[in-house]
């Protein structure tokens, strides 16, 4: 069977195990070359192969719905339901999305993105069955990583007080990005490697009912804790908590056995999780021995696992993270908190050299920020590392816990900026608007590596909490400017004084200064400010606008409502000062996925639109 | 012992039990009394008084830290720790918060307001106890109702990595707000009623003990499955899971058996669950027959719990769960999702008459918004009914599975006003801020019951989330108001036209309409208009006032970054049309507790100040 022949799930419901071995082989392949070439999420989509083909093959999707958590895992679902084509240009502008979509295809039953949400929204579409009485089944495909977030909990919860018919699949590979940590991981653990003991218990089961008295006090006993007894010898007790039953573990990688498993889970009436055990990157052994590091990929070598390009940006989570090896040095305050990534937020550093100062929480962002407060409350300096689009996840801690106490909590808040590859839930660019309403708080978007230093230098000595916000890459040419330090609530004159200025914010502080060339080849001098201060403004700077009649433009590669420009014109309208002419910002839609640059210009964000525009305003009004 | 006398913790360590029994007693008339004056948190705070000695009495507080999850359960709390003066002005401008509060006391080891919290911040103060070396006893009192966020399991998983010691009290009084739901409500009530078997058990193992062959396999048993044996005998299965110590249940109102279960907790040097099982009410006969209709209350006259004042102003949220009955029978799309809070964000007779069609989740905020997200890819109209504060719970769920995939979930947010008496944790002031930037949204704030049902019946048949945001009531005068139904974008204009404008949303539009009064009494003639429709705003009312050079002013009860000037101001700087001349609203800081009438005077916008501020200014221009 050639994988090119599969244009639905149906096209796999006849093969026979033999075939569907030599699938997955296809299947591996074609997700190696995908990844290799664009990049995208490697080792977990390798680990769940086998798992999707049996799913495919025991349900009938699109009538049954297939929720994948996350959608870390979702690369060979879709390349069964008819999108190999659109998969051959995975997370590029206009290819394929690297994560379930309900537009995409009819398959992808639900759109996720962010870790946790597939039971709950499980019970949603299962409760909207019950009451149509339409009968199909409703699966969610949950990582043992994104059972660390407390959504998962409220869903089971509430799925244990009416039992609804639902079957949860934990593909537990053992590992979310970075290896599991927390109780359930132990737990499952525990539940892996006991299958032996399982054993034991079965003979010694049979042999207490040889005799006869013990037997009958058994049998008492099973009478009067049925559950408890089903669980000691199932070994289950965790899920059964929840009313839940409980079937595994299996091995993801052996269809007969998940087959018949995951058949035994449709026959019953309540809800069922069944635990299957599959191998993170299984089958391409650069991967199989790298299971962490290959979780998110940029494009790269199949052969040798070389990135196929090597960017000279500096990163700033890198210089965040040593940066704080360098403070915690000096001050035993400094604890860091990552919720399970604290490679990919530049901390590793920081735990290799304080681990006892290190927690990373799983992915549990709300928790992270609330202990943060905890530890801000005992007189440490907590640091919590987070991406912009994850931070949302921990938006009241930010506010009740954090922001009315007015805690010293320092937040280093990565990839906020339109985060290309991934999408609509992965670009940072609500942060400024959820959290600038905030009382006390500090918001900085730095624009050099260097001035973020100096703002985590201020926020570990400030006494309320300061959030430090920037996007993967320093963009170029920032290290080469003269920077002259960063002081709260004053913006950095980049260039000399001219007809206009351009007030750009964190990575747009770059393309304001193409603008400003462009400009002045059209002879328009061009001011360009770095607004990196956020909260608080330059108050000073905006009401010399208005004393030198300044015409200014607010460039911010964010959400236009309730961002900076926002924070500019209320100061502006209370203060009776000048307003902005422009901000140019992100409109009111969600940006698709694609290259950076591609977005910038889908977005009217780059150099030559916001020259071209502004020349045609001056223009306008002239 | 008088309570009076009671000015600190250290005044009850020596008592006898007979001594803090009558302290008991002192301690609940003295929460009637300041609860039946001032109103407040009631049943739970009954329930909790015997807890709360033992506690003080068994850990030395301010060095051992007491949080308190919700704060619910802290009025004994606060009489013993020397507020007694304040506690008679309980919730007034000015007294005692209904919640802990660091700045209130140092016994107030963490503040709280919203749910679940308490053992993450009792994690970090562990942790940095760990660090400093400092010692003492960290003890998160957590309600069983609270148990049900996603943030404690969160916590929970945390704190069995590296399990810190930790005390983690739960009080179980068998409901949270309402009587409590889901599957963890189901678990305990499973080990309070298993008194009985428990003992039967112990007798079943001493007999198979004497069994010498299988005492030997029991042996073998309990070496090899240390964990799962012992909680098969002290029945806990699902903390253990999580690597805590389980001990319980004991009854929450026998001081013996409490303090030495408390004391033997303080001994473990792991983290340890003690289940104590309280009466919500008790000692109030009043409440204890009426739990949760007694949760939290408005003044009232303790001998009959009649409220000592019957407001006559219409309900919002009545309102609306009686429409939405209405169109429930209509359309069989219609489910509704509440938070623990049927009956208080007016849903009881939705229940009542479609109990099939209403899920409550418990205190699951982000679950019930990605449950309804999941209703709705499958064909129904879910409306989520929850307080404004809370949303803030569910913010990256609104973003991601709610908006991201535009799906018609319909919000119900109550409370979307300054709160009152609850203080800075309850406030609804934040929504317009958090939500407004959000892509494809639609956002309102209704003046009238008439307006919200006309909001509400449209955003039942609109493809996209809707927000509709209200106080508690409807403002005096609304009533009467002639009303001509409601366009989204389209503001209502309740006066005729004047030399300037009053753009007013929500509640703001009475004291809008005061405020027109007295500037008409200072011959000056204002028109006042409803800006119900925040998102979309009215963008041919704002050409208009370009036009018409008409100066106009922005009023709302809600934070100025982000609210309704703001995305005014947005909307006029991206036009090129005439600004707001001023924008009144909430500056950034937290407001307090106190009645509406003293927190609108004490933000400056009442009627006379509004009025007052608007001369001024004008006076300042000609």
């Amino acid at each position: 069977m050639d994988l090119r022949d599969i244009r639905e799930p149906a096209d796999i419901k006849g093969l026979k195990i033999k075939e569907l071995e030599d699938l997955s082989q296809q299947l591996r392949d074609k997700i190696l070359e995908v990844v290799s070439e664009n990049g995208g999420h490697l080792a977990s989509n390798l680990g769940a192969v086998e798992l999707t083909l049996a799913l495919h093959r025991v349900f009938d999707s699109p009538r049954d719905k297939i929720i994948f958590d996350v959608g870390h895992q979702c690369y060979a679902h879709k390349l069964i339901t008819g999108r190999q084509e659109a998969m051959v240009r995975l997370r590029q502008h206009g290819g394929a999305s690297g994560f379930p979509k309900l537009e995409e295809n009819p398959h992808d039953a639900y759109g996720t993105g962010h870790a946790s949400t597939a039971i709950s929204a499980a019970l949603g579409m299962a409760r909207a069955r019950d009451l149509k009485g339409t009968g199909e089944h409703v699966v969610a495909v949950v990582g043992d990583g994104a059972f660390t977030g407390g959504l998962c909990y409220e869903a089971l919860n509430n799925l244990g007080h009416d039992r609804t018919r639902l079957i949860v699949v934990l593909n537990d590979n053992q590992m979310s990005i970075a290896p599991n940590v927390g109780a359930l991981s132990n737990y499952l653990n525990y539940m892996r490697t006991s299958r032996a003991w399982l054993e034991l218990k079965r003979k010694l089961s049979a042999f207490f009912l040889k005799v006869p008295l013990i037997g009958k006090f058994l049998y008492k006993l099973s009478q009067r804790t049925k559950d408890s007894f089903r669980n000691f010898f199932i070994k289950d007790r965790f899920f059964s908590a929840f009313g839940m039953h409980y079937i595994g573990p299996i091995d993801g990688h052996q269809f007969h056995s998940m087959e018949k498993i995951l058949k035994r889970a449709k026959r019953f009436s309540e809800p069922v999780l069944v635990h299957v055990v599959t191998q993170k990157g299984k089958g391409y052994e650069y991967s199989e021995k790298r299971p962490w590091s290959t979780h998110g990929v940029n494009p790269f070598y199949p052969e040798t696992g070389e990135p196929r390009k090597t960017s000279s940006a500096r990163s700033f989570g890198k210089a965040a993270g040593e940066r704080l090896v360098q403070l915690a040095k000096e001050d035993p305050r400094i604890v860091a908190i990552s919720a399970a990534m604290v490679e990919a937020t530049g901390l590793g550093p920081f735990q290799a050299a304080y681990p006892e100062r290190m927690f990373d929480v799983g992915i549990a962002e709300a928790h992270a920020v609330t202990m943060a407060a905890g530890l801000a409350v005992a007189g440490m300096r907590p640091v919590v590392a987070l991406y912009d689009t994850f931070l949302q996840r921990a938006y009241d801690q930010v506010v009740v816990d954090v922001c009315v106490q007015n805690l010293p909590v320092t937040f280093l808040i990565d990839r906020a900026a339109m985060g290309g590859a991934d999408g609509p839930t992965h670009h940072g660019v609500f942060g400024a608007a959820f959290l600038r309403h905030v009382p006390g708080l500090q918001v900085y978007n730095p624009r050099s590596i260097e001035e973020m230093q100096a703002m985590l230098d201020h926020a570990l000595s400030h006494d309320g909490p300061v959030f430090i916000r920037y996007p993967r890459s320093e963009s170029p040419g920032m290290q080469e400017l003269p920077y002259a330090g960063f002081t709260p609530g004053s913006w950095e004159r980049l260039t000399p004084a001219g007809e206009l200025a351009l007030v750009a914010t964190g990575p747009m502080v770059s393309e304001a200064l193409k603008a400003r060339e462009i400009l002045a080849a059209q002879g328009t001098k061009a001011q360009v400010i770095n607004a990196a201060s956020i909260k608080p403004l330059d108050a000073a700077c905006l009401k010399d606008f208005t004393l030198k009649n300044m015409p200014y433009y607010v460039l911010e590669e964010q959400a236009l409502a309730g961002g900076l420009g926002s924070a500019i014109s209320e100061h502006c309208v209370q203060g009776g000062l000048r307003l902005p002419e422009h901000i140019f910002a992100l409109k009111d839609r969600f940006v698709t996925h694609g290259s950076h640059e591609e977005l910038l210009k889908e977005c009217g964000l780059d150099a030559p639109q916001l020259a071209a525009e502004i020349l045609r305003r001056r223009e306008a009004i002239a």
